[in-house]
């Protein structure tokens, strides 16, 4: 089964286990931002074309429901954590110029870099407006300490731009705040408002951020050596902007010394020749094969951490998940 | 008496008023915004030179102070319209281009786009944590509902941007949300944590309101007749960015037919020269003129609005401070 037939199956299955709670998630998003103003709901309709595959509702959805059943909190929250995870793509589209997302223009093309910097500052002022439509200040303060995390992983990853040296533990701490710590709150949302004990919060918490870490590492690596048809996203855009990941982290470790010196020039220097001579690098290289490796060892723990879960539809789909995230090509 | 001269004078009054509280305030944004990277740290002493009067603050400790006493809640709050304001004027200067802020280099000139945009959210997202330290969810969602609206604000400028057409009830729609929006929830926290009666709070608030629009039209004129020197900000940005502003929009009712074609010509490509070629039909028409005259109407409102409270030094600070808004040249 190709791994693209493999994640509509999944994707089936999620939507006819909480396909009607997503349904209200969605309900609640485009009530929130909806805007008297014609030229931002214009905005909105063509910025959430792009939004994929909702893996972040599903995660709290399916944590909610692996540990008792989804409430109005979940709903409104995973509507939250949807405009979080919006808001931190259309800013990243500025910061990587990138021209299309997902086969669709990004709104820093079809319209310019302000309103896509305006526009991410709106759903991230909306989503903690949301937020705290909630009883207590408690989802406030989790979700206000998760975008912190974020927004240091970002700006680390913007200091470490160009960076050849950086280690191994440096990108791991950088996915894990600007990814990880994301997908780690949804979890931990979705199980704290099923009022779960604190080991099993933990565990599904532990769970999303062993998740998000495979799951950029997969991403990194579809960069390198993905399908642009298939991943809707331009190649080698870290390459561009000179963000190290673990494949090139893991090719100057291991290359020749000589190596080592064209691989830096190639890097430090990025136009539109760099990806297919630096193909040729990683083909003699275990880098891809070792960051696969990792996503994996990633992706197990992960899945370790659902063990203690009583077995359920939900927690079967949550262990999906995690094999989608090291087969994807997309 | 110079305006320079007045401001310091104010200032010093205010000093010897709130200056204590103020410094305590200064500590809580420090503290909320530290970071265990150095790079951040680095950003933050950078990006907060420049933060200027504290004006946002300073209305929300004195509205505190003029209703009753200044505790804890005022002292966060205080701390989090102050990120607020700090995040929208570094994603301003992204959107504006600026070079300059009180004369020093702004983040994106000092670093680059990227820095900037990421660095604001740091500062929104650090504000509604702070925020969520309260013991209820009502400071989170005044202020999430007012960042909203600022956005908004800020996103009707964008869609306006070189529309000649730009009717005076559209320019004040826009600058109530973008500026004084947040200065009407300063005083509305104020108050309101000082938990006088709806009637007081609403009138703090009011007075907030029209103060930030005076405010914002005499911003609006300093930047075509303001002095570089003493504004510490490039003159005629709002021209090169097509922003039309109260006596642009004056300029072009009331002047001649054959004026109206030069006037929009220049506006629609702007360059070096427009605002030397502009100064000269703003020197013939009433148009700085009317915007002082409209500042001054939004000033006395403010003013009224202050009736209702009892004689204090608190009152007669925030009087004080209406004077300075329409009489500043900086």
């Amino acid at each position: 089964m190709s791994s693209e037939v493999a994640r509509d199956s999944l994707l089936t299955r999620i939507d006819s286990f909480i396909g009607d709670e997503l349904r209200e998630v969605e309900k609640i998003f485009y009530r929130e931002l909806d805007s008297w103003h014609p030229y931002i709901s214009d905005i909105l309709r063509h910025a959430t074309r792009f939004r994929g595959k909702r893996l972040r509702p599903i995660l709290l959805l399916l944590s909610a429901k692996s540990t008792g059943g989804i409430n109005d909190n979940h709903r409104v929250l995973a509507a939250v954590v949807e405009m979080i995870h919006s808001a931190t793509l259309i800013h990243d589209d500025v910061l990587d110029e990138a021209k299309t997302r997902r086969h669709i223009v990004t709104v820093n093309s079809r319209w310019n870099t302000e309103t896509s910097v305006l526009f991410g500052d709106y759903l991230f002022t909306h989503s903690f407006h949301l937020a705290s439509s909630l009883e207590s200040t408690l989802a406030c303060r989790l979700i206000g300490r998760a975008t912190n995390v974020i927004c240091e992983g970002e700006l680390s990853q913007i200091h470490e731009r160009g960076n050849c040296d950086l280690s191994e533990e440096c990108y791991f701490k950088i996915i894990d705040r600007k990814t990880a710590e994301l997908c780690a709150i949804c979890c931990r949302l979705g199980a704290h408002y099923g009022q779960m004990d604190e080991g099993v919060v933990k565990s599904l918490a532990d769970y999303g951020r062993s998740l998000g870490i495979a799951f950029q590492i997969a991403d990194d690596v579809l960069d390198l050596v993905g399908n642009e048809h298939e991943t809707g996203k331009s190649l080698g855009t870290d390459l561009k902007k000179k963000k190290m990941t673990l494949p090139l982290i893991r090719l100057l470790e291991r290359c020749s010394e000589q190596d080592t010196a064209r691989i830096r020039d190639l890097l430090a220097r990025p136009d539109d020749e760099t990806w297919p001579q630096l193909a040729h690098y990683l083909d003699q290289s275990d880098a891809i094969e070792y960051s696969q490796l990792r996503a994996g060892e990633y992706a197990a723990d992960a899945a370790r951490h659902l063990d203690k879960l009583p077995d359920s539809t939900a927690k079967q789909l949550l262990e999906d998940i995690v094999h989608f995230v090291t087969q994807r090509s997309f």
